[in-house]
């Protein structure tokens, strides 16, 4: 669950969380456990490095379109709005946590700097079939008064070829195959309520014509998708259990 | 304070108000209320079109360094998460505004068809000194579970030239010059909860190299300097008063 | 689901609804849905009122000691709090719902006049095995910024010989006993949040010295305990499953 | 503003706060600092012992009738619903007072045993005429999910001779001497919205004719006519100043 099987290259890991790693060797024999990118890898692996929250909740709206060839992998700008218990292990007693710190405030942390943003970029990379580290992602997480859900709206540039037509229908057959996706008809309907203790994902996107911006917007609840119920979901399929097993009726 | 003179060209009101304007023949006379960037002709006018809260928080961050040539008016993502209050004359009973739906709730909403999107293109037109109409801005607002505050997160491309370094100072003497706008030394000190029932605009940017992106992040509480605490600024500005009077301590 | 089937003389359901009941010969056959207190009758009977979300709360605190002899049924105070959602039918677009009305604002409402009172006297006389009218309730409901859950804060006269310790003793007992009742170790462990999307009761007494006055404290989750999830919970008992069946992870 | 010169007996605070009083010989000469009780007194003193937040919001109900011979100073129930704000020094990075901690949550803490008691009892049983120790009240803090504000609820016994008129006559005189105190025309009316950031108490009261009870309901906000903001009036009596010198626009 921590970030050390997360990057293929300890370096990264060192880098990102200032710290040494501990078991080096392992990190190529750990799988990334986002089973909607790595399914089938994820079912043959004995060591999963299950996502942070801010990237799933990133890698489920950009993979399909990178994959369909829609948009660019590339200065992707992803601004995300998270209640309060996804500020993960910093969630402890400190002053910014208390309730009259975040009561009535919005706010912006770890601008350009949290260590969530190479975690995508790594996994964008491997969508898009590019270079690890050609991928680019500026990442802004807020936070939000609220207890938990991960709101995150991402801007990236349209493909050569890209219509609002073939972006909504790429996301309609994601949602189709995926057990845990689920297709909005409009990024307005993608709402962090609606996810609220599932293991669901909500996604959609929009072509903006002017400033030629694909919008996607995608929710997950950051303590299910996006922490211990996609761990479950991993080893669901390490195990050749059905996927859903368990997942269904989370509860809170 | 409604959306008639905010326009120099009455047809854009039409098209995105989506009625007659009953005065057209004014809008000229009209001069956009932001004492930031047209103090002098506020001065000398009989006729204002007080700013939405939206453009507000968005021009506060992105002029001092159009002005200053440091990121380009074109492609500049406006990502805004406001209170509940600031869905303008929206706010009525209808379903979306119920407590049960804005509770434990994060949202987009009118994305890429806000009305507010024209609004800031024009002046930032202005402040860059380039032709209404090419400034480009993509603009998506959102709701979060508070009553009152904007955040906005402006993503732009930094000008050739453009330093860390000589961003902040930009911002920092725009902080010196005007009453209400206070450079804050990081964009994590930005928070909707410091401007709460005052005037002020809060204002940071960084510089990001991966991505090379500026990220410029304000704080406004969208009823008052994004409503009537800017209307009364403009009347100040008007009559020769003192711009800050009636205006320090505008309690709730 | 409503009041027609809750009171036993239909001419208590036509003062306090203000509204002729369409099937008043039918309110002596049906039970109230209260397992606690008439499970056997609840078990043979082919129709059920089920109790509203406050009378819930209230009766689980006060059942255990009245039946006791713990306490008096007489001048019994239900202070209760209550989310946005317990407000009942009136749930709807009304302009004390809208988020701005409710957040950061705690408020009284039908205070002395709720048809909720009748409904607790009515239980509270049979469990005391008195006359109904006997028992005598002032009900103050209070609406908070949340969006579910009710906390009932019950101020009672203990009966002769109560104890500190039978009231604890009684309470112990009731929730072992009972399979959605927790007895909690002190009244400051009883909170919302940890009933919240279940169909548990948490409860707990403690005997104040001075003043004489045995203070109850129970919460609920309006929505389930409180409502449908009480109604599955009958329907178990009639049809003889296990009464937990479906409602240990009720989810939200 | 501490608590050691609210109590005129210094054996009260240590008992109650459970540390040496080190000034002990002056609490006789400590005025209790509450304008409507004591107002002569302090306009003379030079020490002032400035109330609690919960005894500001109690009194304000109760003195108006009791002094009106309206209530029984016995056996008083004071319910009181706080935003998390009112936790008074115990404000620190505590768990239960973090956002996750009190979010969705509502709970009652220090039942029976809150120092606030013999605070409220004191200027209770001055206001009655009767010998300290003499009033009684049972008192219950609760904490609610939002930022400031006390909702008080007091269930009191009606003297011989109260009626619902006299006791709306008494509040509403009340309401018209005192400068910072607003009657309501319903209990339901008193909100704690209406007085945020403000130095006002809003009062009413309601006789419950079932059992023989008046309901009284207070809002003030605990930041300031609970704490600084009466303070700042109690400074302006003692210097002969208008009693709402920079009081009405406290801002926040």
């Amino acid at each position: 669950m921590g970030g050390e099987f997360r990057f293929r290259d300890p370096a990264l890991y060192e880098r990102w969380y200032g710290e040494r790693h501990e078991a080096a060797e392992l990190t190529r024999r750990a799988v990334y456990g986002l089973p909607e990118l790595y399914r089938e890898r994820i079912a043959s692996a004995d060591m999963i490095g299950n996502p942070g929250c801010y990237p799933t909740g990133a890698l489920l709206g950009l993979l399909p379109l990178v994959r369909a060839g829609l948009v660019e992998p590339r200065r992707v700008i992803v601004n995300a709005v998270s209640g309060v218990s996804g500020a993960g292990r910093t969630y402890s007693q400190r002053a910014e946590n208390l309730f009259l710190s975040c009561y009535e405030n919005v706010r912006a942390y770890s601008v350009g700097t949290h260590r969530h943003a190479p975690e995508i970029e790594q996994a964008l990379a491997d969508a898009a079939g590019i270079e690890a580290g050609e991928a680019e992602v500026v990442f802004v997480p807020h936070m939000a008064p609220m207890d938990r859900g991960i709101l995150t709206t991402i801007y990236a540039r349209p493909a050569e070829g890209a219509t609002a037509e073939r972006v909504r229908a790429a996301l309609r057959e994601f949602g189709e195959t995926e057990p845990f996706v689920r297709a909005r008809e409009s990024v307005e309907a993608v709402r962090t309520a609606s996810v609220r203790a599932t293991n669901f994902a909500d996604v959609s996107a929009a072509l903006i014509e002017r400033g030629s911006t694909v919008v996607i917007v995608t929710a997950i609840d950051n303590t299910v998708k996006g922490a211990g119920g996609q761990a479950v979901e991993n080893m669901n399929v390490m195990f050749g259990l059905a996927e859903t097993a368990g997942l269904l009726n989370p509860g809170t």
